[in-house]
């Protein structure tokens, strides 16, 4: 894909997202409507942040477990009210083995309601609590207006649910996993800033009594929500009959929370850090870290680069050599560019009869020259730096457009651009009405300083963060 | 559950099959007919086998990605020869979003039309070539009598799908995956020892010129297929249209091998080791591969069993502290040993006070006393034992059931309670149908001396393993 083949950020960002996921060659649209190929570079990725997502989900605790993808009708009956919100969205299957089935069977949109069905009969005692489980699956929910890993009918996820035996238990577990499993993941390892704050009402899971949500401001100024963790109280528990016998022998029914991120964090990705060139990834997301150019088809180029990208790949980086000279060296450049690959070393001859080689650092598109001794040690800085820096562009792209605004006046016009940070009680009753006529809704709601509200705050004393979304 | 609460394999195997995933909480039947729930100790296997597998298929050049799980049905017409077994296996979606759908829409029994659908697009140049995807997914085939693990409507499997410029590629890749990434994961990470080999025509994928299977043989005596890689010919490039300019600018169709293991492996495991007290795990496969049980509630045991579990933690082991002294010692005892963690580590006062615990290995049931300062090496040496002495026993077992037969009759009689070794020859034209009426299939061809086929060589040089199967 030769250089300017994508649109500008600034031109048509919509577009320059599709261009992006389709010239890194990331993921196509499927056949059946509103589905995803996700292909090995999109797949690549999600696969890096799933073990990261993977190993923090364990060291809080929970296992993974499986649950079925069909579900009978009769079961999201039971919690009619909370899955009201599904029912447009449902794929059901009919048919199986041949003919009409008896009932009707569900595409679970989650997995919700066999967990707590499993969870009611795997729960007897205050022994076996908590009982922290987790799936990692693709679920189904009809989708109109689909974009691809931000809006599919098909996507991948984890879905972790939870029981305790006290409301406090299940609050500090809702609460470790928003910030030690998703906000840690958001920052660290994607390296994009979130706010975190509760839904409001309006905004929450109907099944919640808070929902608590990561909330990432994308490179157009959109809020993108990137995870959320719920605490249930007794909703699920009581129409589930999830019970425990307490110390003394008496029933009482568990607290519960359940939380899910899932592939859109792809999506996050992208639109957190692309610039008009393409991807630009975290060196901890991108499957190849490294790549290794063969400028020209000539031996001792092949060589250097072929022991240059042994050399890197011995220091434990992830590393591809490309010696596909019958393609342009301009073309390669430019795709593995828009692909983000941290790091491009290339090697051709002129530079390399100076005992050098050009290191070009994908995130600020600096090229320098580097003698063939230095290049480990080039690379490696390179590196490390990367993700922190990303991180600290990120954030300050970020705070460049949130402005405190006094009222909901003030509020519109900052969060059509960026996100307004307006206090609550500002907005009035009906606040979330009218900025929904402007297409904005309260992202999450803070305490004035930006820590998480505690259950005692009044809303009153809170601060809204208001802007458009994904 | 106490001793004895499983019956033995004697007695019922699939009673005791049952028992053994219920006992060990490795799996539930689902609310929707011949759906399945894997709970985390059966997933804990399952993840330790995919990471494994993973690890080889990478290794072997192939990348993951992901396809849809719906498939339009005018899909699977293209490939309708192939696909005509499936027809009264599969599940239709005929409702989404609210309304009846004006093509349904069918759950992948597996993902080979959508991916040679794309294939064909991203196939151009030999410079494509090899083209190597592997997919993990969960795919769905109605099942009448689902089994758990071995036959559900929905399953967890990989699905490797690869294109090649020549046959002879794609004939090399299929044994690759078969010998490298298969026989190697089931015999150096399951213990289990496999016959390898092709099917007969009868026996073999609609699609696939040849079809090499690995057979295990399981407690009872019969044969499991653990997993196939098949060479496809041309079969799908023609209708699929997957072609690619030569190096001479002319156009040729790919040739494609494919292959796939499933959640079937975790049943593998149970019934190739399992015994009359349960499961018997591989350590590389074990959630857990040491506990340590605190025997009585007594502030010094809980020390010792604490300081013992972080020494054994800090050598690399898999380890867990039961400290549930409020249910009794026996009882726990016992369900670990179903759950087949190979090392338990007794820790009792009287045993104490004597510097000694009770260290016990699950897959000989012996128990030795070990002093305190020597249970890490003692744990040590178990854990590097047992894999390898699981394996000689699986294969001395096996061997001890494989008869060389020189007739059918005689392929018949020991085919009925083992693996029966029959030069094709002998069976005859009708061989194959004759067999079926005694239940006996041919599970796979060989030379004389075990090793595969080559194309070259005639099949009445062969010798067929015959055998009733799951």
């Amino acid at each position: 894909m030769p250089k300017g083949a994508i649109v500008t950020r600034e031109e048509d960002f919509p577009r320059w997202y599709q261009e992006v996921i389709a010239g890194a060659e990331m993921a196509d649209n499927g056949p059946a409507r509103g589905t995803m190929v996700i292909r090995p570079w999109g797949y690549g990725i999600w696969e890096l942040m799933q073990s990261e997502l993977d190993r923090r989900i364990k060291e809080a605790g929970a296992e993974n477990a499986y649950f079925p993808l069909f579900i009978p009708e009769s079961f999201l009956k039971l919690e009619a009210e909370h899955v009201e919100g599904f029912a447009p969205e449902l794929a059901v299957v009919t048919h199986g083995g041949g003919k009409e089935l008896e009932e009707p069977l569900v595409v679970r949109p989650t997995s919700e309601t066999v967990i707590n069905h499993f969870f009611s009969k795997w729960v007897q005692s205050h022994r076996d609590l908590p009982l922290l489980i987790n799936q990692w699956a693709n679920v189904v929910r009809w989708e109109l207006r689909p974009r691809l890993f931000l809006r599919t009918s098909e996507f991948l996820w984890q879905e972790g649910h939870t029981a305790h035996a006290t409301e406090e238990d299940a609050l500090v577990y809702a609460l470790r996993i928003l910030r030690d499993v998703y906000r840690s993941t958001m920052v660290d390892v994607l390296n994009i800033p979130v706010l975190t704050g509760h839904k409001t009402a309006r905004e929450r899971f109907a099944g919640a009594n808070r929902t608590w949500t990561c909330e990432g401001m994308m490179g157009d100024g959109k809020a993108l929500q990137m995870g959320t963790s719920h605490e249930l109280g007794q909703n699920f528990a009581k129409p589930f009959d999830i019970t425990y016998a307490n110390a003394t022998g008496g029933t009482e029914y568990v607290w519960q929370t359940s939380w899910g991120v899932s592939t859109r964090l792809v999506g996050a990705l992208v639109m957190g850090h692309g610039d008009d060139f393409g991807l630009r990834l975290p060196p901890a997301l991108a499957p190849t870290q490294v790549v290794v150019l063969v400028v020209k088809d000539d031996p001792e180029v092949g060589a250097a680069a072929e022991a240059l990208a042994s050399e890197l790949t011995a220091s434990g980086h992830r590393v591809r050599l490309d010696t596909r000279t019958d393609t342009s060296f301009g073309r390669r450049s430019v795709a593995w560019e828009l692909k983000g690959v941290p790091v491009r070393v290339e090697v051709g001859p002129r530079d390399l009869a100076e005992g050098n080689v050009t290191v070009v650092t994908r995130h600020r598109r600096e090229k320098q020259n580097v003698a063939v001794g230095a290049v480990a040690g080039t690379v490696g800085a390179i590196l490390a730096a990367a993700g922190p820096e990303l991180l600290a562009e990120a954030t300050a792209a970020r705070d460049a457009r949130t402005v405190d605004a006094a009222s909901l006046d003030a509020a519109v016009e900052a969060g059509s651009v960026g996100f307004a940070r307006v206090p609550l009680a500002a907005l009035g009753s009906d606040g979330e009405d009218r900025l929904a006529q402007h297409a904005l809704s309260i992202r999450c709601l803070q305490r004035p300083d930006g820590s998480l509200a505690e259950s005692g705050d009044p809303d009153y004393d809170l601060v809204a963060v208001v802007a458009r979304s994904y």
